[in-house]
């Protein structure tokens, strides 16, 4: 039993299929942990797959040209580990293949964008994957648009179970992908009619092919063990003028001895006994990581497969007018003096002092990096003149025309949250979309996912508060922001006028790492920031928008948004009855905890009496408030009337901010 | 123009469908804000289904087996306050409808549930009025098969618009209704080909019909303005033995002079001018909300069409041997004694100390409840045996089997969320259900809407923490803690052993007006309530768990879930190195905060030493541990390892904890 044996037989597409199924048994129990049922059952098509179809190079997994490979179904993380050590991608070793699970190893659970090499997405929350495989699709066709198929010009491939498919968000995903005739999207279906809790029977009876059908999909259905129908269905994907789905047939757990075709595969370890007697079966006389010599050359040569296409591509990329561009763009740098339109407004609007909804601000801010920046790509789930997301004469990105820069979402904030994170992890292009608020609790699976991977995604969310009047409660956001400022690594902006918003934008789009959301005003709000400075204060967090030039403060007030302007008229009231107050703006709660302990105590100015006012709940403002301030805000679901009658109705006021102070005095 | 007029013309039905039209265009020009478009699209149709088909009686709103009329495209809601006001509905009055979107008015911007009578749930958020509509179409038929059709016997009706089908979570409901056969379920699709962007072709290419037929249900096609036609196909749809669509083919704003046809009257008022022209079109002499009396009899006459229905049901009930307990069910009276087994348990518990994941106490709980609360309905997103929420023997509710109390919900959170909330509003059941906590993200728009409406419908959380382990951050909640206690009238328990849990379950039952969420471990945790006591304890939502008998408390330790063991740990060592400790349990940051303030401040411990510890985001924390209060948590994502390389390795332990009071002291 010893991995050295040589031979010099020609490994079969079965037995490499056998490689797979081997190494997802092993790591799962080396773990004690893990799915070996799906990627057992999904060998066969991976294989053929990877064998024949995609376009790949694992000696260079960054390669831009590549097509992209998707697991949806993340829980089967150990069929694309196995895939990636057996095709010889450096990172995916057998060290890391027997850390399946583990503390610091690349291969987590489910697969995680940024760890391993060859992971283009993290998959694990059922269906997202195939959403974004949507934004890779659409991204493709974008830039093969903007840079030529000679540089652009690869498919996405996406491996989803019935989980995938039964999650809403496939819905939207899919509708997408009709509609927009993305050809080069193939999604492989893992129809093995069982789910967790037993056979599909039990909760579904749809018609999957008729459904896709429905969306403007080309459908085909093949015995997912059988390779040669297999590998005719992917000739037949890569010839369709829409997205094309392949369901592939097939018996999850498929080869385990006893145990195939048995939901008991899905989510744990097989046993020593069942390993055994599989690997009995298989003819598979290694031990647990080991491969046989013939194997590991078959897949390695399938690993090469893409060298000859690599390297042609670079040669065209060389030659390219597009090559300095292209290369700028998928680096994900901004092009240079990206801001320099952005600052001159910045000072002349010091002057005009405009009084807008920070919405308009935010319209205002694109308007200027909209041109600067040729990688954003704007959208909104149909509330495009709410959101304030479009510029003027944009095209818009079509199904013949893919050049445009403007999406069309539908009413699919989800799908449209998981299509900007593919076309982040794509590349190449910075999405952007808008939609209400209250509606990121939609989209908020993707806004956390884009965060955990540390991606830049800009979510646009206007209608932040019951600044938004008479719709009413249900479009209302009262505990969004506190909701989302509680997601680690996302940058949740609220800038108080044009400038802050101006400012913001910025920091959105230099912030790569980094996903942010822009919560921005229904209704009109004064211009606060009205002096010449030539720093971006809200890149502090919380900054000193009112202060004293002299005296000592015995008041602060914190405010974000619109009530900044609250927050201004109290003070007034304050210092002209003898009590020198302070106004701290903080648009974001995140920038602020980034800063130095001194810079944080100046502005959290303990012992003054402090007061925060904000339109939603007091949760997260104990941080500026302490045990004994006053928040001025919500702690109810808000009303159906006029914006102003709100206000005043919840007491969200000047005076209230006042009155809270004098109690306190 | 005086709305006196007599007059013995009889009213035609499309005079009828006019008055809504008027109705719609006048409330919302008075109000200034609105959406008139689809009100007058739809008119017929409704127009149709009220005089016909719908079983109601305008008297009685709360007649327990009335047909169901849901308005999930619920920005059109001047089309039920119309229809309320036409038909009878007393609160439906011409004050309310002239009062349109104002502080305190009934007819509020998005029709509320609880606000006035004949809104069947609140609606707005997109999809998820016509998901909400099968919970109400199961709930139907379980308590059909529970008490007999004699009691048991109506149909649900939905309008829903281009938006609701275009929501990822329209494919999970119209899957869910297709799987369970539910043929009481008819949806009237408003194809009107318009979205607020504009044309639908914008962004969707869908071909509904077939969608429909995918999932399993029976569809027609009709001109949503040919009244004969829309009716034959009602009576088709009451005959179907599946859940049917009616695609409706609407001019939006039907019936305006200019603007007919156009996404302009989607959202905005229309304007005088207009309005002026539509009137004259219509023939329509009469002021605002004033009614030509053939109009008005001949609408007053419909509202009372059920009203035979009516009587002969209440006589049925009076002489059905399941009269007390259809009316108690129905009611949401719990049976008496249903928490007797409960509180025998608990008391065995104290004496017998189990330890086990806090989901397996969650499901012993059930164990005692279940039997005893016979309108509960279990169910889980396929996640059943981790989620401990089927209780052994129960029969499943299926298609020919709706007696059953367990639904298979499939992968579908959302979906799942949105059916218990309308089985909730239904009536005469209790829905719980269980996913891992962490996709409670996916679910979190309907536990929104449960906490808005304040309904009882209880999500079991399970895997609540990175103790979850080897899946990984994709799976570990981190900020839902802090996400879910922001919302607004949402109880979020976080029991620490199996008599909190139990505990817990009966604060969850008790609170009729609140839905809760249970966020329950994975991983084993030891019993910390062993000390008999007849309080529910977890009823303060933080109590004194480990207090000193003699002596001033020099540190306050606080904690919920697995993490009180940890606190408790810590408080043994702190006590021997002469810190005397309390140790406080946080099951319920909700229920604390309705303590008296005594209470409060007894249990916050000012002056002392403040440290909590929850394996989550501190956000909300700083409640208990002021500004000067250690937090041991998270402050990022997980990681794929198992559950106590995790703890340690993020420093969550109780030497920690140890750590952070001493540098405190």
């Amino acid at each position: 039993m010893a991995k050295s044996e040589t031979s010099s037989a020609k490994a079969s597409p079965e037995a490499m299929a056998n490689a797979i199924r081997v190494l997802a048994m092993d790591g799962v129990e080396k773990a004690n942990s893990g799915h070996p049922g799906m990627p057992m059952g999904m060998a066969d098509v991976a294989t053929v797959l990877f064998s024949k179809y995609m376009k790949f190079d694992a000696s260079r997994p960054d390669w831009a040209d590549r097509d992209r490979f998707i697991l949806s179904a993340g829980h089967g993380s150990m069929l694309i580990y196995a895939l990636l050590h057996l095709t010889g991608y450096k990172a995916a070793t057998k060290d890391e293949l027997s850390n399946f699970r583990q503390w610091g190893s690349k291969t987590a659970g489910h697969p995680e964008w940024g760890h391993m090499p060859g992971v283009e997405t993290t998959t694990g929350p059922l269906g997202q994957g195939l959403a974004n495989a949507v934004g890779f699709a659409l991204a493709e066709r974008h830039l093969a648009a903007r840079f030529g198929e000679d540089l652009v010009d690869h498919r996405t491939w996406v491996i989803a179970g019935d989980g995938c498919l039964m999650e809403g968000v496939s819905q939207e995903a899919i509708a997408l992908a009709g509609r927009y005739k993305l050809n080069r999207l193939t999604v492989l279906w893992d129809d093995n009619a069982i789910t967790i809790d037993g056979a599909v029977s039990l909760s579904d009876a749809t018609d999957q092919a008729g459904r896709f059908k429905a969306a403007g999909w080309a459908v085909k259905a093949v015995d997912g063990h059988d390779m040669k129908a297999i590998s005719k269905a992917m000739a037949w994907a890569t010839k369709q003028d829409k997205p094309t789905l392949i369901a592939c047939r097939t018996k999850i757990g498929k080869g385990a001895a006893t145990m195939e075709g048995s939901h008991k595969t899905h989510g744990a370890a097989l046993g020593a006994a069942e390993i055994a007697a599989t690997r009995l079966g298989m003819s598979w006389d290694h031990e647990p990581f080991d491969l046989p010599t013939e194997i590991e050359t078959a897949w390695r040569k399938v690993g090469k497969r893409g060298g000859k296409a690599r390297k042609a591509w670079e040669a065209r990329l060389a030659r390219s007018p597009h090559a300095t561009e292209f290369t700028r763009a998928m680096r994900g740098d901004l092009p240079e003096g990206a801001f320099d339109g952005l600052n001159a407004k910045i000072a002349e609007l010091i002057e005009t002092k405009p009084a807008q909804a920070t919405r308009q601000a935010s319209g205002a801010a694109l308007d200027q990096l909209f041109g600067a920046i040729p990688d954003m790509i704007g959208g909104s789930a149909d509330l495009t003149g709410s959101n304030n997301t479009f510029v003027k004469d944009t095209p818009i990105l079509d199904g013949p025309d893919y050049a445009g820069r403007y999406i069309n979402y539908g009413i699919r904030e989800f799908g449209m949250g998981t299509a900007m994170n593919g076309m982040a992890l794509h590349g190449g292009v910075i999405p952007y979309g808008g939609t209400f608020m209250v509606f990121s609790d939609y989209s908020r699976p993707a806004i956390r996912m884009a965060a955990l991977m540390g991606i830049r995604v800009i979510h646009v969310l206007t209608h932040d508060s019951i600044g938004l009047g008479e719709d009413g409660p249900t479009h209302q956001p009262i505990e969004h922001l506190a909701a989302l400022r509680a997601i680690p690594n996302l940058l949740v902006f609220r800038p108080a006028d044009t400038v802050e918003a101006m400012e913001c934008w910025q920091l959105a789009l230099e912030h790569r790492n980094t996903p942010s959301a822009m919560a921005l005003s229904r209704q009109k709000t004064p211009a606060v920031r009205t002096e010449a400075g030539c720093e971006n204060f809200s890149a502090r967090g919380a900054y000193e928008l009112k202060y004293l030039t002299e005296g000592e403060a015995r008041v602060t007030l914190f405010a974000s948004g619109t009530e900044v302007a609250i927050a201004l008229a109290a003070a007034a009231t304050l210092d002209a009855e003898g009590l020198p107050t302070r106004v701290i703006s903080v648009p974001c709660f995140e920038l602020f905890e980034q800063q130095d302990a001194a810079y944080q105590a100046s502005i959290l100015g303990r012992g003054t009496i402090r007061v925060a006012v904000e339109a939603a709940v007091k949760q997260g403002w104990e941080r500026f408030i302490g045990e004994d301030g006053a928040f001025i805000g919500m702690s109810s679901f808000g009303a159906s009337a006029p914006a102003e009658v709100l206000y005043r109705e919840f007491g969200i006021t000047a005076e209230a901010v006042v009155a809270a102070v004098k109690a306190r005095v």
